[in-house]
């Protein structure tokens, strides 16, 4: 049986939207137990199919670490602290995603051989292919040896996620040269190589990784947070681009339609909703963190992460390969 | 009389496409003297049309400040020399990126008041206005100093390049509160804040830039590159969707046929080739770097940028702003 804490008080959308994502799971799956943590009056519809706890706060979208040491009664954390406290083996929420690594890094601390948690989500390809790309915002700061670290958890996750066994792993930089680079990411080269990191393919710019041969890309949080979101931007320009092109006449009105089947497909690729969220890589426990402005269908995606992470035992398997190494 | 040099040796489509592009420049524009840098065999074909530069040597695409002291035949440092000399005004060119800012800041030295030179490009928005992000990949790293020089040359640049007075301008960030951000970026905001820089509107998610109100945003060299090349890249992946999609079946081909007309102007949008290039601000003279796979559309366009920047004395205002400051 898997056991799944939910923080059902995060989303945007409110919580009614994240109880049907709930509702639909447990038609589908037998095979899990939820944990439904929200306030009283809005998760006792869930009553007779998930365990209720009831949290009477909720953490704000700005709140941090100073917040989490604070709101104990905050659903986030006690949705947390479920599995912090082995009654539940993955955590689901849509909250601030500040709160959500503080919480994380605090209740449930950092896998030995880990120096740094990171964010992973995987991306679509050109090819049809995904690819892994980490941290994508759990940290601010990092130095080479984070990133050596987040190579070792990427090559983890990306072998069992992708199933796949010889990857590509490259460091993202602003050139595909050796010597290109910041300080870190020169650094971090340098340190792949002197290990013979398997799979490393050297650096890639930020254009290849959703066009290229890459399973695996490595970088700071800060920089994957800016290529993350500004990704995000240029694709909402380019759909909005399109929406216009297609309103544009009566002609491509009706082009649209003869045509709208095979964009389903794309929309299914290009929108995030279908990859429910990132998770945080590194902490004892699985945890995702479902998108802030989650529907019910997103948070459906996010729960279902969660199960496939329980499923295909990724937290045994980056503790094993992170602290032998 | 306006004088532009041209280095016709960097890009990866051969100078012929080049050339082509000076001729139809030629055609449409009496008021500018070009001067022609290139192989003997290949600009021999401008003679009549251009003042012709003879240069032996070209620089490689990886070639950086070693090798622009090095090769002094290079057809790039040649181009820039004529600035330097004050023959010409303005240098384009198509090769190294690397090498274009070694050239222009060793030979055409930094505007008094700058600290570092910074590319700057123009970004297409959802709304169908432009918005301009600087640096997008002159400096490897920054410090919060440098930001603030870019946020003066930003100002000076778009307000004469869009043509508005009221100007928002932001930081780049990993989320818009004030708190956010990378410790150069927190300082940068600190003393924006402090100055009270006119039109400093805060922090900005990259997700924003093309689909918000920003005018100017502000960031590191490093994570502009970053942010311009993963734009590019979800551009690229989505573009290749959308040629899938409309190839899916019999009735999406018909439906391109009927609404390609509505596409032509979303192409025209995001192709960077209209967009020409990126310009080196903060260097005694103005400096276009083209696109390295430059074709003759493109190179055109990057020429009609150095053309444009003598037009409005973009120099002369950054010269008059910067050092006033």
């Amino acid at each position: 049986m898997k056991r799944i804490a939910l923080d059902l008080m995060g989303s945007d959308k409110g919580p009614e939207e994240l109880i049907k994502a709930v509702e639909s799971f447990i038609n589908k799956y037998q095979d899990v137990t939820f944990f439904a943590v929200g306030k009283k009056e809005k998760i006792d519809c869930l009553k007779g199919k998930c365990e209720l706890v009831y949290a009477d706060d909720v953490l704000g979208m700005e709140d941090g670490a100073l917040e989490v040491m604070r709101k104990k009664e905050a659903s986030m954390l006690k949705a947390v602290s479920l599995v912090a406290e082995g009654k539940a083996d993955a955590v689901v929420s849509a909250g601030s995603t500040g709160g959500f690594i503080s919480s994380c890094s605090i209740k449930l601390r950092l896998v030995k051989g880990v120096e740094r948690a990171a964010l992973v989500s995987p991306f679509p390809k050109s090819n049809g292919d995904k690819v892994v790309l980490l941290d994508i915002g759990a940290n601010n700061e990092n130095n080479a040896s984070h990133l050596v670290n987040f190579a070792k958890m990427g090559r983890v996750f990306a072998s069992i996620y992708l199933d796949k066994k010889d990857l590509n792993l490259y460091l993202l930089s602003n050139g595909a040269e050796e010597k290109k680079g910041s300080p870190v990411v020169k650094e971090a080269h340098q340190m792949l190589k002197d290990k013979n990191f398997a799979g490393f393919k050297g650096n890639m710019e930020a254009r290849y990784v959703m066009n290229g041969d890459a399973d695996v890309v490595v970088c700071g949080g800060y920089e994957g947070n800016i290529f993350l979101k500004g990704s995000e931007g240029a694709i909402k320009l380019f759909s909005n681009l399109m929406k216009d092109a297609f309103k544009s006449s009566i002609f491509s009105k009706m082009g649209y339609l003869l045509s709208r089947k095979g964009f389903a497909k794309m929309k299914q690729t290009v929108d995030y909703k279908n990859y429910g969220g990132a998770i945080l890589l590194g902490v004892n426990g699985v945890a995702v963190k479902a998108h802030g402005s989650s529907d019910a269908r997103c948070f459906e995606s996010a729960i279902k992460l969660a199960y496939q992470m329980l499923d295909l035992e990724m937290l045994k398997k980056i503790k094993e390969d992170v602290a032998n190494d």
